[in-house]
C-alpha cells in the first residue's frame, strides 16, 4: 500500500469527470479510482487515501442523492468544494470516421445531455454504468460502428480519436463536487468560507420557517437548501444547507445556536474556502 | 386515434411501475406508453391522452428531477397523488431456475435497490434503461442464463416466471407519483387536500425565510421543498413547494399573497384530494 498521503479517491473508471476534477483541483496528487461512493468514502476512513472528490449537484440533472446520503452516515469532513464544467466528447477507436457509427455507448445521463446533437443521429442508444467505461470497453474491443460519449481525459487514457467535441445541450454543464477528508480544516481568516450543515427538524409547526429564522435575522446567505429522505425511514426528510460564513464568525454561532433549539439532530459537515461558481450567484 | 376520455398516459414500456400506479389509482382507465416524461407532456396537452401519470419522488432514491422540469415549462395541472409501493421481482423465460442465473438486467437504480440480495449472487449486472424493458428483451429472446429485475405486472404481461419476489433492500420503498392533466380540478370541499406551487425567489436577503413566512403565521403545514435549478439558467433555482391545504381557504390567500410579494414568478400547479402515506408524517 502506497502513503495515503497525495492520494486522491474518486467513483469511477480512470477517465471520469470525478477524475478531471481529481486533476484540476489537486494537481499534486494520484487519483486512484474506486467502484462506488461508498467505496471512496470508506477508502478515506480507511486511511487507503487522503482525500476523496464527491460530485454532490449537476447544474442539469440536481442533486447526486447518493453522496449526500453517505455524508448523513459517515463521519467524514468537507474541507473544499469544486466546480467542473461537463464537456461531452464522442469518440472511437483510432481511425474511425463519425460517418460510421452506428451505435453509441454512455451513461444515461450523459446521453440525455446530448440529446439535441444525438436526434440528428439515427444511431442506436445503448446505457452503460459509467461514461469511461463506454470509452475503455471501446479500446478493448475495437468495434466497428461503435462509439461512446466520454470526456476529453477518457479519450486520451484509452487512446481515442475524437470525433466531435462540446456536444451537450447545455454550454454551462457544470458539476459541484465537495473534497472529503478525515479531519476537518479551520480555513484561513482571510479566505471566503462556506459551511455545510446537516440537520432533521423537529415536528413543531413551522419547524423548517424557525430552523432558517437565525440565519434570516443575523444577516447570514444561504447558497443551498436540500431535503433528502432519512435512509430507512421512509418519509422522514433531514435537511441539507450551506451557507456563506464560517463557523467561528458570532452571527453565525447564533444562527446554529438558534437552529439547534429547532432539530433533533445537527451536524456540523465542514467549513471551507468557497470555490467561484462558474457564473451567477442564487440566494435562498 | 381512440377517445381520450378514460387513458392515461405513463412513460416506460408495459409493465413498468407507473403502470402498476396506474392500474391501482385509475382503475377504469386504459394505461397507454410513451417513450420520455415530456411525451407524456405532450399527449396530456395534445388530448391524445386526458390524464397522465407521474412519478415525482421516490423513498429511497430522491426525487426525479425531470418530472419537476417538465412541470415547470408545460401548463398541465396536478389533479392528484398517488403512493406506489415499489416491490422488485427476479424474474426469467418460463422454467428456468435461480441455480440457472448468471446474468441480471435492470435499471440502474433497480439494481442499487438490491443490493443486498445481489451482493449475495455471483451474477454480472448490466444496466440498461428501464426495468420493464429489461423483463420484455427477455421473452424476446429467451436467454439462458439471463434474468430480470422489474414489476410482478411485467412479470404477468411478457409471461416470464417470477424466481424471487420482493428482493429490494427496503420494505418501505414507494414512489410518489402525480396525476396531471389539462384543466385543473377544484376538490370536494370534504375532502383533505394539497396544493402544489413553483416559484423563485427575489435576489433579497433571507428570500427563503420571507417565502415561508406567510405559511409559518397562518398555520399551514408544509409537506414539501424541494430545490431545482432552472433549465437554461445554471445555478438558478426554483423552489416547489406542497401544503395541506385548499387554495380558497382564507390562510392560504393570505401566505400566498406573502410568497408572491417576495418572488419573481410562481405558479399553483394544483389543488387536489390528499392521498395516504404509506407510514409516518413529516412536517417541514
Amino acid at each position: 500500500m502506497n502513503h495515503p498521503s497525495k492520494i486522491v479517491a474518486f467513483q469511477g473508471a480512470h477517465g471520469a469527470y470525478s477524475e478531471q476534477a481529481c486533476r484540476e483541483k489537486l494537481p499534486g496528487y494520484e487519483s486512484r479510482p474506486y467502484k462506488t461512493f461508498e467505496d471512496v468514502f470508506i477508502a478515506v476512513e480507511q486511511g487507503d487515501a487522503e482525500l476523496g472528490m464527491l460530485p454532490v449537484e449537476n447544474s442539469m440533472a440536481g442533486v447526486v442523492s447518493d453522496s449526500y446520503d453517505l455524508l448523513a452516515v459517515h463521519n467524514l469532513h468537507i474541507i473544499g468544494e469544486h466546480y467542473q464544467r461537463v464537456r461531452h466528447c464522442l469518440m472511437a477507436h483510432r481511425g474511425a470516421s463519425i460517418d460510421q457509427v452506428k451505435t453509441v455507448y454512455s451513461h444515461p445521463q450523459a446521453l440525455a445531455q446530448c440529446h439535441t446533437f444525438l436526434k440528428k443521429q439515427g444511431w442506436t442508444r445503448m446505457a452503460v454504468y459509467d461514461t469511461a467505461g463506454a470509452a475503455a470497453s471501446l479500446q478493448e474491443e475495437k468495434r466497428e460502428g461503435e462509439a461512446a460519449i466520454a470526456s476529453a481525459l477518457a479519450a486520451e487514457l484509452y487512446d481515442l480519436d475524437i470525433l466531435a467535441e462540446e456536444i451537450q445541450d447545455s454550454a454551462n454543464n457544470t458539476t459541484r463536487f465537495l473534497v472529503i477528508a478525515k479531519d476537518g480544516i479551520i480555513p484561513m481568516p482571510e479566505v471566503g468560507c462556506k459551511t455545510s450543515l446537516l440537520f432533521e427538524v423537529r415536528h413543531i409547526p413551522a419547524a423548517l420557517y424557525k430552523c432558517l429564522g437565525g440565519f434570516a435575522t443575523n444577516g447570514i446567505n444561504l447558497t443551498r437548501l436540500e431535503s433528502r429522505p432519512v435512509a430507512g425511514r421512509d418519509w422522514s426528510y433531514h435537511f441539507y444547507l450551506d451557507f456563506q460564513g464560517r463557523l467561528d464568525q458570532p452571527n453565525a454561532q447564533q444562527a446554529l445556536e438558534e437552529l439547534e433549539f429547532y432539530t433533533h439532530s445537527m451536524k456540523v459537515l465542514g467549513c471551507y474556502p468557497e470555490s467561484l461558481r462558474p457564473q451567477g450567484q442564487t440566494q435562498a
